[in-house]
C-alpha cells in the first residue's frame, strides 16, 4: 500500500505533528508504547474543536438526540451480550524464525512471513482484542472486567434510563464521545490504528418500519457534515457500501477518506436491527421493549448507528490540510516553499493570531487579543519578523493573522491576512468580531 | 459521619440525579458495578460545562499554560518512577466471620469489624490501587501496563516535548483533563469516591527560588475560582493546610467543601519540589534539566500542582444547589414545596428554557430557541401548564425561563422568569442575547 512518495508524506506529517505540538508518542522518554499517542498543545485544541463540532452537530442542535457519558469499564456481561468476548478477535500467527507476529487477514501471502520470507509459521490462533483488567481486590476471573472496545454498548445498556429521564419517545437518539481500547496486534499508520482512541457514536432508536428511512437520513446527514463542515470533496471522500451484511442488519456504509497510505474508514453508518437491544434483554434478564402508549403495543427498538473515529478524523484533516506551496524564489535566489495546513477555520487549533508589528505595540495588541480570545481560539505572538510569524502560523493552519501596526493607533483598524490567499484586508477593530465570526462559522 | 438527616439528604440527591438524568449507576441492568457511574443527558451537559469552565480559566485565558491530552495507558515505568507501583496502596484486612473487607485507616477501631463486630480479623495487607491491563498479545508480566492513577504523571513525562513545541520558558504550566482509575477497596458516598473518575490537573514548572511565590499565587487563584465562579462561600468551603509534608514538598493545601456526609477534598494545591522530574530523569535515563540560556545554567524545574476531581466538583455543586423551598400552601391547602437546584448559571445544564405559553405559539418560540441555542445551553419545552414547566426547570436548576406568550407576537418581547427569586422581567427579543449574556457570565 505504501510507496515511497506516500511514506515520505506520512513522515513529514508525523514530524510536523511532533515539532509543532500536535501529536507526540506516548511515554517517549521511556521508549514509547506502540499504538499510544498523546495530543500536545495545538493537538488538544484541535481535538477539542472536532469534539465540540460533532457534539454541536449531533446533540446540541437536535431535540431528538440526548447526550451520555458512561464509564470505560462496564459490567463484563455487557461484552458477553455484545458478542465481543466470544467473537471480537483477529486470527494471528507467529513466524518461528524471526518471531514477527502477523494478523492473518493482513498478510499478502498467509503462508509466508512478510518480514523475513520464512514459511515456518505457526497455525493461526484467535486473539481477543478486548483489554482486560480487574476490579476489586483480587486479580481472578470473578473480578475480571474489560475496557470498552466501543462506546456504543453502554448506550444500549442505558437506553431506558436515558429515555425515562429525558421523556423522549421513539424515534430518538443517544450520543456519546469517549475513549475505547483495542489490543491491536499491529498498530500502524500513525494514529489511524491505535490501541487507545476516541470514538464519537450516536445510536438512533426507531421503529423497524421506519428504519431504512432513518438510515438514509443519517447517511445523508453525515456525508454532508464531512462535505460541508470539514471540506472533504469528492476527490477525498468515497462511500463504501458493504456487500456482506451481518444477519441482523439491513444496510451498512462506511465513509472513507484518502490518506497518504490509502483509503481509510472514518465513519460507519450502520443499520443494526434489534440485535443489540435483544441481546441485552437476553443477557440481563430485564425486558428492554419500548412501550408505545399511543398504540398500546410494545416494540423492540431498531437501531441506526453513526460511529466516528475522532483520531482518524484528526489525522485525515491533518493529511488533507498539508501543503507545500512554491512561492517562487526568496531573496537569496532559493526556492521559497511555504508549508501550510489548510484547515477549515472551524477546527483550526488557532483561529486568529494577534500580532503586534512591533514590540512597542504589544500592550495595544494584547488588549485586542484579550477581547477576541473570548470568542475564538486565539494566539498572541510578538517574537520574530512579521513574515516569520506568518509562516509559523501557516504551519499550524491559522486561517487569519491580525496585525496591529502603528496606523492602528490612529485609524482603529487592523490588517487581517488570509492564510490561503495571503491577501490582506483592513478591518475596523469595532467590526472585527463580526468579520471573523462570518468567516469562521 | 453520616447521621439520619445526612443520609436522607444524600438519598434525595441520588434519587433526583437518577430521575432527572444527571447520574445513573453504570451497567444498571446487569446489577451495576460498584464505584462506576454514568452521566445522563443533563449530567453530561453539566460535566462538559465544568470542564470547559476550568479549561477556559486555566488554559485558554493564560499564555503561560499549555494544554495536553495524553493516553490513559502509559509505559509501566512511568508508575515505577512515580512511586505508584511500590507505594500506592492501602492497608486492608478481612473479617473472617462476615467476609467484609476494610481499609484499615478508615476503621474506627482497627481491631473490630465495623460490619459485624467480630474481632476475628486478618492481619493488614498492602493492596495496590493501580488497575492493571495487558498490552500486546500475551497476558504476562512483560506485557503488563496500568491505567493511570492520576493525570499528572504524563504531564511530567511530556514536559520537554511540550516545552519545545510551544517555545515556552520557565515559568509555565501544562494542564490536562482526563480519566484516572483507582481500584478503591470501598467506593462510597455516591460519586465522591469512585473507581473511574475525571481529573483536571495543572502542573506549573518554575525555579525553586520562586516556587513559594507561585504556590501562593495558585492557591489564591484556585480559591477565588471556587468563590467567584462556583459560588462556594466561607460556610461551604475551607482550606486544610497539611501538617505533614512529603519530604520533597514545601507546602500543601487542600480545598475542602461541605457535603451532606461531611467535609471532602475537591482540590489539592501542592508544592512537589523537583521530585517528579528527578524521578523521571532517574528512571528514563534521559536528562530532564531545563536549560536557562539567558544565565547559562541548567535547572531541574520545581513543580506546583493544582489538582481537581471533576466528579467531586459536580457532586459538590449538586449538593450545595439542592433546596426545598416552602412556598406556603397550594390551591388544595397542601404545603407547596418547590425543589430547586440553585446552580451558578455558568455550569447549569440548561441555562435558558424557551417555553411557548400555548402550543399555538410553538413555531415562533422555536425560532427564538434556535437563535439562543447558538449561544447558551437551551431547552425547548411545550408540554404541560406553564407552572409545571417552571417547576420542572427549577428541579434541574435552569436559571432563566423565557416564556413566549401571545403578547410577544405584538410587542416582540418575552417574559424572563428568574429561578431563585421567581421574579419576572419583560425583555425585548432583540436584546435577549445581551441580557442573558450579562446574567450568565
Amino acid at each position: 500500500m505504501a510507496d515511497t512518495e506516500n511514506t515520505l508524506s506520512m513522515d513529514k506529517i508525523v514530524s510536523l505533528a511532533k515539532r509543532r505540538g500536535f501529536i507526540f508518542q506516548s511515554s517517549e522518554i521511556y521508549g514509547g508504547l506502540n499504538g499510544f499517542w498523546d495530543y500536545g498543545p495545538y493537538g488538544v485544541r484541535m481535538k477539542r474543536a472536532i469534539e465540540q463540532l460533532w457534539w454541536r452537530e449531533m446533540v446540541e442542535t437536535r431535540d431528538n438526540v440526548e447526550g451520555l457519558d458512561s464509564t470505560i469499564i462496564c459490567h463484563p456481561q455487557v461484552w458477553k451480550a455484545s458478542g465481543h468476548l466470544d467473537q471480537f478477535s483477529d486470527d494471528m500467527c507467529d513466524c518461528r524464525d524471526c518471531k514477527a507476529r502477523h494478523r492473518v487477514d493482513m498478510m499478502e501471502d498467509p503462508k509466508v512471513c512478510s518480514n523475513c520470507g520464512s514459511s515456518n509459521l505457526t497455525e493461526p490462533r484467535a486473539f481477543n482484542l478486548m483489554m482486560k483488567t480487574f476490579v476489586g481486590p483480587v486479580a481472578d476471573d470473578e473480578h475480571t472486567a474489560y475496557l470498552r472496545a466501543e462506546t456504543c454498548q453502554p448506550i444500549f445498556v442505558d437506553f431506558h434510563n436515558v429515555r425515562i429521564a429525558s421523556r423522549q419517545k421513539l424515534p430518538f437518539g443517544i450520543a456519546q464521545i469517549g475513549k475505547a481500547f483495542r489490543n491491536e496486534i499491529n498498530p500502524r499508520n500513525f494514529t489511524f490504528r491505535s490501541r487507545e482512541f476516541t470514538q464519537m457514536e450516536m445510536e438512533f432508536f426507531c421503529e423497524e418500519a421506519d428504519s431504512m428511512e432513518w438510515f438514509d437520513y443519517w447517511k445523508e446527514q453525515r456525508i454532508s457534515y464531512y462535505r460541508g463542515k470539514l471540506g472533504f470533496g469528492d476527490d477525498f471522500m468515497r462511500i463504501h457500501e458493504h456487500d456482506k451484511l451481518a444477519h441482523y442488519a439491513k444496510a451498512a456504509i462506511d465513509i472513507e477518506v484518502k490518506f497518504p497510505f490509502g483509503w481509510g474508514e472514518l465513519e460507519g453508518v450502520h443499520h443494526r436491527g434489534v440485535w443489540d437491544m435483544s441481546r441485552h434483554e437476553e443477557f440481563s434478564g430485564k425486558e428492554q421493549l419500548y412501550i408505545d402508549h399511543d398504540n398500546h403495543r410494545k416494540v423492540m427498538p431498531t437501531v441506526i448507528e453513526t460511529s466516528v473515529g475522532l483520531d482518524r478524523t484528526f489525522l485525515a484533516l491533518l493529511c488533507k490540510a498539508y501543503d507545500e506551496e512554491n512561492l517562487g524564489e526568496d531573496k537569496d535566489g532559493q526556492p521559497d516553499i511555504r508549508t501550510v495546513l489548510r484547515f477549515p477555520a472551524i477546527i483550526a487549533p488557532v483561529q486568529a493570531a494577534i500580532l503586534p508589528l512591533s514590540k512597542k505595540l504589544s500592550d495595544n495588541a494584547r488588549e485586542l487579543y484579550n477581547k477576541l480570545n473570548r470568542y475564538f481560539r486565539c494566539e498572541f505572538d510578538v517574537t520574530g519578523s512579521i513574515g516569520k510569524r506568518y509562516r509559523r502560523q501557516d504551519e499550524i493552519g491559522t486561517p487569519y493573522c491580525v496585525t496591529f501596526d502603528f496606523d492602528s493607533l490612529e485609524d482603529k483598524a487592523v490588517t487581517v491576512r488570509h492564510r490561503d490567499s495571503m491577501e490582506q484586508d483592513r478591518v475596523a477593530i469595532s467590526e472585527l468580531r463580526d468579520y471573523l465570526e462570518k468567516l469562521i462559522d
